[in-house]
């Protein structure tokens, strides 16, 4: 008895970090509706990463388990999405430099079984992250690396930005966005392994 | 002015992570004594790091940046070096399973100026690594993967093993083995850019 293992994601950094801890999968992501009117983090990427999860498992038949993951940036119980524009990259990093934030990624696993009958785990994990100060100089030139153009808080921790973290506290791979330990254990302790898919 | 940044280290993973910040550099190797009496591990990897910069530092010319690192692992105050066999990676792992440890990285920074003076800027950085619970199949099957054989305390924290950290304080750096925002953030408030080597 072997699950499919189906990532619900096209990032790359997902699919690193899965590919990491040996994990054969394959990739499929369909479109699901990400508007919904959730404030809370932990909360929000519950939501979204079930509805990416589901638009996925919904098409596929035998058995498979379907991963739904996605990331936030929380400051001050607010959340940065991703920047509209150079000022507005500015002014997150600008936020974020000299002080400590959140980073939550939220993960659906949906386990189909041969019959069809589906079984949901969902779980958040926190991360913490301490950025440096940063002077206006290290920001703008930050800024014209365009390396967090398209990335949540308008940074990347597994980039340039590295030189400005001075350090975590959490899964540092839930910060990349996909908390994996999380998943592996929460898989191994219904008796199935990641890596493989196989039945323990 | 510039300087030339020198990697006193042939880890593929420090390489990895100052290319990553986007750092130009040269990777320069010279073989240094390594036997010493220090057991305190901050103490440790300091002294070593200096011997390994020095040992490169020595045979160049011109304004240069050597940077020397080592890293080593400790549990319960004790430092875990490379396994000998499996049965001693088997020791390690159970030992750190179900429980936290450091791993520290001491760095010498030799800043070489044109006239052949040199500053030496040297720390310790520490961060601590929280391992899942592990059954001894699952102890087994990452023995099986031999990617601890070459590592200090015998696991690979941007490996296989991922799926077994729960969770990390400190710089996530640091643990695969340059703590490379310590580093840019010291020559910075010297007035050099570890990017680009040069004077700010």
């Amino acid at each position: 008895m072997k699950y499919r293992i189906v990532l619900a994601s096209g990032s790359p950094r997902r699919k690193e970090i899965l590919a990491q801890i040996g994990a054969s999968y394959d990739v499929i992501v369909s479109d699901c509706d990400e508007s919904t009117t959730v404030t809370e983090p932990a909360e929000l990427v519950k939501e979204l990463s079930c509805r990416k999860a589901e638009a996925v498992a919904k098409e596929l038949t035998g058995p498979a388990i379907v991963i739904g993951a996605d990331t936030v940036v929380a400051y001050d119980g607010s959340i940065l999405g991703k920047p509209k524009d150079r000022a507005d990259a500015k002014r997150m990093i600008s936020m974020l430099e000299n002080d400590t934030h959140q980073v939550y990624t939220g993960v659906s696993l949906i386990i189909k079984e041969d019959t069809g009958v589906c079984n949901v785990i969902t779980f958040a994990e926190c991360s913490e992250v301490s950025v440096d100060v940063m002077t206006d100089r290290q920001i703008e030139e930050y800024l014209d690396t365009r390396e967090g153009e398209d990335k949540a808080g308008s940074y990347a921790v597994q980039g340039i930005f590295a030189a400005h973290i001075k350090g975590i506290k959490g899964d540092y791979f839930n910060i990349v966005g996909l908390p994996v330990a999380g998943i592996y254990k929460r898989l191994y302790e219904i008796g199935i392994d990641l890596k493989t898919g196989e039945k323990l």
